[in-house]
C-alpha cells in the first residue's frame, strides 16, 4: 500500500466514518411512559403555545399610516358675554388641516381690538405699585404681560399697577366661561380616512372597507355594537367612550386619542385584517401635579385699520385636540422565526432523555440493573477482557 | 478510609466524572455520505439562507426621522370665473409650515365677503318651502348650512327656501372648476430635507449625501435613472411616478405619499446606506365606497370692514397633500441574535444523526448487523455474561 | 400468540421501548474539569450576557406617544430697520398649535403692503434688460419672482429689469438682519407634556411624574443635574445642550430635536420607567452641500383695504423648529423569547461533550485507552464474539 493511498484512505475514514452512540433499548412500560409523556409536554408547548397562541412562526412588521380627517357641523352661540355668532368648520378647526390630529374649539377668551400700545398691568402682587419708583423701565417680568415703561398707572379706581408696553388691552384670561361656549360641538361628526401599509409584506389597506358602499357611508355613524366599521364618529360618542364627559372636557379642553389598532395576522385571508377603534384621554385631567390643565393655545387674527395701524383679535382657544394614533403589528409566516423557534423547541426535546434517564436510575424498580447496564464505569472496562472479573465487577460498587 | 474522605471522594466523582456515550464507528461510505450530505444541507441553510439572505445575525432598529420641505414656484391664473391673480408659495401652501407633510392648493371654491347674517338656504328637498309653516325657528339640519329662522324666503325667482342664520352669502360648492385652477402647480418643485437616526446604533444620516456639492443641488432634479439622490422633486414627476395624472388629481385633490425607505445594512461601510424614494397615492381615487372623494378642507381669511364688522373670505381648498413617510429598519451584527440563530441551527445539526441512523437501519445493505450492533436489547444484556448465549441472542430477534 | 396480540405487542414496543445511549463514566479529574469548565462558560454566557446584559428573555414593544407644547415668553424689538414692536406667543409661534413640533420665529424679512400688481424684477443676470425686446410676455423664470409682462422698466437709476406680474413690491430677502431680531427668544420657556403608551403591555405614563406637585412645576426648569425631570425647558438651554449657540442659530434658523427616550424595563417596579431627555441639531449647519441652509418659510397676513383691494404682508420667517421626537422600547418578561434563548443556549450546552471528547482523545494521558473504550470500531465488533481476538483488536489500530 503506497503512502498516498493510505493517506487517502485515512481521509475517507475521517470524512465518511459514521459515529453513532450505542444505545440500549429498555422495554419498560414505566420508563417508556415517562419518556413519551415528557416528549408530549414539549411538543404540546411548541404546537399549542408557541405556534397557536404566540404565533412565533411569523415575521412581523410595524404599520405606517396616513390619516385625513374632515369634521362636519355648525353651531350658534348666543350668551350674555358675547354677541350672537354662527360657527362653521372654518371657524372652529385650527389649523384648518393637519395630519394625524385635529383641534375642535369649544371655549375661548377673546380679546378684540388689541394694538401695540401701553397700558397698566393686570393687578397681582408683583405688578401693583404705589408710585413710579416701584416700576423699573425696561424690566420684563416673566409672569407679567409686557415690558415695563417705568410708570405707575391707575388700573381701576382701587388698584394702581405698573404700565407695560404690550398688545393692549391686555387679555384677562380668568374670565373663561364656566360653560363651554361651543357645547354644540358634541354633535359634530368627523370622518376619518386612514390608509395603512405594511411595507415588508407590501400590504395596503384602508379603514373604509371594500364591501361598504357610498350610500351606507353617507348615513352611518360609528357604534361599537351596530356599526363597528363606519369611519364617521360623533365627537360626543368618542369622548364618552373614553370615559369622559364632553361638557366637562369642553370647558378647559383636553387631548383625546383615537387609537386605531391594525394588528393583523396576514396568514389568513386578508379580508380579516380590520381596524379596531378605541378611545382614551391622553392628558391628565386630575388637578394634582398638573400645570396648565386641559389644552389651550393662543392665536390671533390680524387686521389693519383704515389708517394702516395693525390691530389683532387675540383668542385663547380652549378645545379638544383629537390625536389619531395608528399602531399595529402584522405577522406573516416566515421561515427564519419558524426555524429559530423549532430549533429552540428541539433543544428542549433533547432534554427529554435526561429526564427519562434520571427516572430510570432513581425511580425504576430494576434501577440497579439499568444503571450498571448503560453507565459503564471505566475502571471495570480496564479489566474488561477478563470476563469473570467483569461480572464480579458489575456486582461491586465500582466507584473506587 | 474516614467517612468525610469518602464523602469528599464521592462528591469529586459526582462533579468531575465525565460521562460520554459509547459510540460505534461505522466505516460505511453510504451511511457516511448520507450523514455528511444532511449535515451539508443544514449548514447550507444556516450559512446561505439565515445568514446571507435573511441576515438573522443582526440586531435591528427602526428609524426616527425629521423632515423639512420647501416648495418653490409661482403661478398666474386668469379664468373667466375669477379675476387675474398671481400665486406664490405663501398663497398656496396651507398651513405655511408643517412637519412630514405639505399641502399644495390646486383648485378652490371661493366665497368672498361673507358676513354673519341670514339668507335663504341652498335649494334641496329638505330646505325648499312654500310658506313660513315649513320652516321651524331654531332647527338646524346637519345637511343644511345654518340655523333656521322660521321664515320662508325667495332663493331665486323659481325656488323658495327656508332662511338660515349663517355666514352669508352661502357657499355653493357645486361650482367647482372642472379644470384645476392652479394647473401650473405641476411644475412646482419641492426640496425635501430628511434627517434620520437609528438611536440603538447611534447612526445619523441625511438625504443630502455628503459627496454632493451645493452647485449640483442648485440645478438638480430627482429622476430615478439619472439623479436618484437629488432631493429636489418636481410635483408632476412625483404624481406620474405614483401612476396618476396631475391634471386629474388636481381637480378634486388627493393624498400622495412620498415614501423614503432607509433600510440599511450597517455592517458594511456606512456610505452605502442610501435613501430609496418611491411614490404612491394614499387616498382612494375610485368613486366606489368613497365619501368625500379627493382631499379638501375649508379655511377662511378674516377681515374687518372700516366700521368694525367682521367679514371673511371662505375658501374650500382642493389640493394635493404630500405626506413624506419615512420608514426603514437598520441591522447590525449583534451577538445575541447570532447566538440564537446558531443555536437553533445546531439543534437541527443534532437531528442529522437521527436521519443517518434511520438510513442505517432501513436502507443499508448490512442493516441487520448494524441494528443489532448499536441497539442492544436489554434482555440480551441480562444474560450478557454468558458470551455464548449472547451471540445466539444477537442472532435471534430479541424482542420478547 | 394471536396475530393481533403480536401486532399490539409490537406497537407497545415501538411506542414505549426507551432507547438511551450507553455511556462510559470516565473518572478523570482532567477531563472532568474541562467538561465542567466549558459548561460553566456556556452557563455564564447565558446567565451573564443574554439574561443580564441583553435582557433577551423579554418581549418588546415600541412606544406610541402624544405631545403638547406650550411656549411662554415675550419680547420687544426696536432696531433701526423696523418700528418698535412687542411680540407675544400668538405672534411668534407659527402655526399656533401642532403636534410633536413647534416653531419659534427668531428673524424675518417683512415685505408689507404687497398688492397684486406689476413691478420691475430684482436685478440679476437673467432679469436685466436693455429694452422691451429682452423681455418676453408671459415668460416665467423659475428663479424669478413673477410672470414677465414684456416690458423693460427702470429698477433703479442704474439698473433696468423686466417687469413682472406679481405681488408688488417684491421681497428683497437678501436684507436679512445679521443679528436675529428676536434674540430675546432664548429666554422663552416651553412646557412639554408627553403621554406615552406601550399598547402590548397596556402601560401608560406621562413625563410629568406622579410624585411632583403643582407648586414645584410652577417654578422648576429642566437641568440635567438638578432638575432632570422638570418638563419645562428654557430654549437657550436646549440649544446649548445640543452644542449650538442660540444667537448663531437664530439668524438663519434651524431644526432642533428634543429627543425623549422612554426605553424601559417593565419587569421592575414601574416607577423606575422615566423619560431621558437629549437634544440634537437635526439640520445641517455646515454650508458645504447645503442648499437653503437653516430653516425658513414664507407666510402672509392678508388684509383688505377700505376699497376692497386685497393686500398682504409677506413674512419670510426664519426660526428654530423644535421637533419633539419620542422613542423607546419597553421590555417585559415573556415566555417565548425566554424559551427561544434558553433553547439556543441548551444547543450550545450540547456542544460541550464534543469539546470534552476532543480533549479526551487528544490531550489526555490515557487517550489511547479512552479512545478505544468509547469509540468501538465496527470491524472489531464483527469479531467481537471471539474474546481473545477482541483484546488483540483493541491493541491494534483497527482502522483498515
Amino acid at each position: 500500500m503506497s503512502k498516498s493511498a493510505g493517506c487517502c484512505k485515512r481521509f475517507l475514514h475521517y470524512a465518511f466514518d459514521y459515529e453513532t452512540p450505542k444505545t440500549l433499548v429498555i422495554p419498560s412500560l414505566g420508563v417508556g411512559f415517562v419518556f413519551r409523556f415528557t416528549q408530549f409536554l414539549v411538543v404540546m408547548y411548541v404546537v399549542g403555545y408557541v405556534c397557536v397562541v404566540q404565533k412565533a412562526y411569523q415575521d412581523t412588521d410595524t404599520v405606517i399610516s396616513t390619516v385625513t380627517t374632515k369634521v362636519k357641523g355648525f353651531a350658534f352661540t348666543n350668551t350674555s358675554d358675547t354677541e350672537p355668532r354662527f360657527w362653521d368648520v372654518a371657524d372652529y378647526i385650527i389649523p384648518p388641516q393637519s395630519d394625524h390630529s385635529f383641534f375642535v374649539l369649544t371655549n375661548m377668551v377673546v380679546t378684540p381690538k388689541q394694538v401695540q400700545s401701553h397700558c397698566p398691568e393686570l393687578p397681582s402682587p408683583s405688578t401693583t405699585c404705589v408710585d413710579d419708583c416701584n416700576c423699573v423701565e425696561g424690566r420684563s417680568d416673566p409672569r407679567g404681560n409686557g415690558i415695563q415703561t417705568g410708570l405707575c398707572e391707575n388700573y381701576s379706581t382701587t388698584a394702581r399697577t405698573c404700565e407695560v408696553l404690550s398688545w393692549c388691552p391686555l387679555e384677562i384670561d380668568t374670565k373663561l366661561p364656566e360653560h363651554a361656549l361651543l357645547v354644540a360641538a358634541e354633535n359634530f361628526t368627523v370622518l376619518i380616512k386612514n390608509s395603512i401599509t405594511y411595507p415588508k409584506f407590501n400590504f395596503h389597506r384602508r379603514n373604509i372597507l371594500p364591501h361598504v358602499n357610498s350610500s351606507y357611508l353617507k348615513r352611518c355613524e360609528f357604534s361599537r355594537l351596530t356599526d363597528p366599521h363606519c369611519p364617521i364618529f360623533r365627537l360626543k360618542h368618542i369622548v364618552s367612550e373614553a370615559g369622559e364627559d364632553f361638557q366637562d372636557m369642553a370647558v378647559k379642553g383636553g387631548v383625546l386619542g383615537i387609537l386605531i389598532d391594525w394588528s393583523c395576522d396576514l396568514d389568513w385571508w386578508a379580508g380579516e385584517c380590520l381596524p379596531k377603534y378605541s378611545f382614551r384621554r391622553l392628558d391628565n385631567k386630575h388637578p394634582v401635579n398638573n400645570v396648565a390643565p386641559g389644552y389651550n393655545f393662543r392665536f390671533a387674527k390680524y387686521y389693519k385699520t383704515a389708517d394702516g395701524e395693525e390691530t389683532r383679535t387675540l383668542i385663547k382657544a380652549y378645545g379638544i385636540r383629537f390625536d389619531v394614533i395608528v399602531f399595529g403589528t402584522a405577522g406573516r409566516f416566515s421561515i427564519v422565526p419558524t426555524i429559530v423557534n423549532l430549533g429552540a423547541a428541539l433543544s428542549f426535546l433533547s432534554l427529554v432523555p435526561v429526564v427519562a434517564d434520571w427516572f430510570l436510575v432513581t425511580c425504576s424498580r430494576k434501577r440497579d440493573l439499568y444503571k450498571s447496564a448503560f453507565k459503564q464505569q471505566l475502571l471495570c472496562f480496564q479489566v474488561w477482557c477478563n470476563a469473570t472479573f467483569c461480572c464480579s465487577c458489575f456486582q461491586s460498587s465500582c466507584d473506587s
